[in-house]
């Protein structure tokens, strides 16, 4: 009796590539040339260059997901040729395979990590490995050979501490407001902000809230784009449970003029 | 004997996600996630946010070429969350999967859909159904559920009628003339019209004729781009068989000034 | 006894069609209906429109990295529809179908090109041939009849010689200085250019080297681009060997007012 067939799993792809040079497709060829049988998903290459954060959000966004056993490779990676460490994550039986620059940051806040490890071996796959693409020369061999079923710590031992990178502040209590910040942007333009549902409850107890973003104050609440007309500025819970500011059918970021990183400042308003 | 083992159906996507958030990425994982073995396609996801003509120009010139068993998934969607319809559309032994804001009207133009489904059931693959994210919540789910073998009906019932929402106007006579729209600028600057070959033949009688955009006047026919020498504009009848107007190794768009909905004009010239 | 299931081959897309319209999703459908099975692999369809160059460079930066069996259909065509031939070239065990026009030029400087068939039949797939979208009508189902098994010589007779066409310039001594050019700009603003490391090496001597690009004087020659602090402009080896001009974290052809086809003088400096 022969074993049922085993699927080979699936591998993610995050870069900042973007699509007009050959990088995503060497990458691409090495690992289908040595773990034939995977499915490849593009979750994005167009990640503005050497902007961890955005492809930070971006993945701590999708990740969850996708099935037990999926590896995710992210190359956004300022530091490539550098002594920053090349690391494997191992959560909830997905891997992860990244430079060590705050890339999981987000991913953290959601769900646990339960094991690091630190790279210091690779599989010999190309003859030599460049000091510029990391990309094709390790991340694509690792998570070939992870694919192919040898297990993580053949490559590294494992770190007990990895520190948080990227400086996301929580929000915090300024006076009677409630202060978060713009964690994102998004393709439509919308303010996804650093204040999860579950805060703004606590803090809301019942009342109606203002949010002001630089100048302009946001008292429309709406559960989704379509309860307010075209145009209209409006809060919501976006999909991913953190507060959103959007305009319907229009482009927030362009209309409040903000930016990332921008204070969103929370007040509540009299008892309805 | 054991059965042949079927291949699992590809699953198209088309969005206006574009690719800098993790949207596509959530999609691609809830549809790995629930229906293994899938085979996914990216129509695209560059659609410009919430123009839905031009998802429904993209998807008719492309849906049919895919083979029989595929699903289509196609979410340009500015009414997310409020009360518009979602539909599963049945045509020639492929599904698919839509908001009810009339992107399948120009599939309905080339090919009849045999059946209607109104969506009122969905698969519970996710705890909580977010109010701005149906892509992930809803459409993904119901094409992996199909794509696993269920049939359309278990989601809803069958509708009679629905009705046509872009307001493609015919082309029609005006005097002597035949008046069409410019349908779609396509990424080349080529615009292609709503008059179909066929009915320009029958209008053209053998005669030569001339096509005019807005200040512009086209008067040279051609097979092929390559019959005429770059930087000429040229009238031709394009992939689709439609009649376009291009610039010869330039961008028509941009040259004549035309947009999309602008009026094109043929006349007939004297008898050659 | 069955013989192993045999595994369908890879085919890899690149064209300058962008992802607006429906003509990458028209090809895809051809070839998932012709093929069954393939794994179809996007390596870019956002070349700048008619950019044979631009194409040339990615295609030869990443196919090699892909395995034998592998189909590469390439389609920067602005002579659609003209008398330009279509090529089959076969190489090291991966085929790649191609108009004739340079696209495999650039691979050719690095793999030898074992066979060269003209295509003058293809197969019956679809009805009619447009003169405007070989894509679809004959590139795919080309592609699709190769991935199932009909050998190349089925389309068509072996060419002896096949001229290159992009008049790529050697790297010549003028006076004691090398000059080459800007072969690519890629993602990053980084500067490829034509000078390959081997010919640096000789041309060195083991002396330091200063690299003149239009009024700017490159004189940092690192590793990679953290052994110097952002901002920096450097000169440096890059992954697939070439000579390259980078800005550390930054972008050189914006800082350096550089474009593609300028000259690059290399001298050397005085002994260290």
């Amino acid at each position: 009796m022969r074993p049922p067939a085993t699927r080979m799993p699936i591998v993610t792809l995050l870069t900042d590539f973007g699509m007009s040079d050959g990088y995503v497709g060497a990458m691409k060829g090495v690992l289908l040339r040595q773990a034939p049988g995977i499915t490849l998903v593009d979750l994005s290459h167009t990640v503005r260059a050497f902007d961890v954060q955005a492809a930070a959000y971006l993945l701590a966004s999708c990740a969850q997901e996708f099935p037990v056993g999926t590896i995710h490779v992210a190359v956004v990676d300022p530091g490539v040729g550098s002594a920053r460490r090349i690391l494997i994550a191992e959560s909830q039986g997905q891997r992860f395979v990244v430079p060590d620059n705050g890339l999981l940051d987000m991913v953290r806040l959601r769900v646990p990590i339960q094991r690091w490890i630190h790279v210091t071996r690779w599989p010999k796959t190309r003859g030599r490995v460049s000091s510029t693409f990391h990309g094709r020369d390790i991340f694509a061999p690792l998570a070939a050979v992870l694919a192919t079923g040898t297990p993580a710590h053949h490559f590294g031992a494992v770190v007990r501490h990895v520190p948080f990178q990227l400086r996301l502040q929580p929000p915090r209590m300024i006076g009677a407001s409630l202060q978060g910040v713009i964690l994102h942007i998004d393709h439509f333009g919308s303010l996804v902000t650093s204040i999860d549902a579950q805060r703004l409850r606590r803090f809301a107890q019942g009342r109606p809230i203002h949010v002001r973003v630089g100048r302009h104050l946001v008292r429309r609440f709406v559960r989704t784009y379509a309860d307010a007309t075209p145009g209209t500025v409006v809060a919501l819970i976006g999909s991913h449970d953190w507060l959103e500011l959007a305009v319907v059918e229009g482009h927030a970021a362009r209309r409040l003029h903000a930016r990332r990183g921008d204070a969103v400042i929370i007040t509540r308003g009299s008892q309805r």
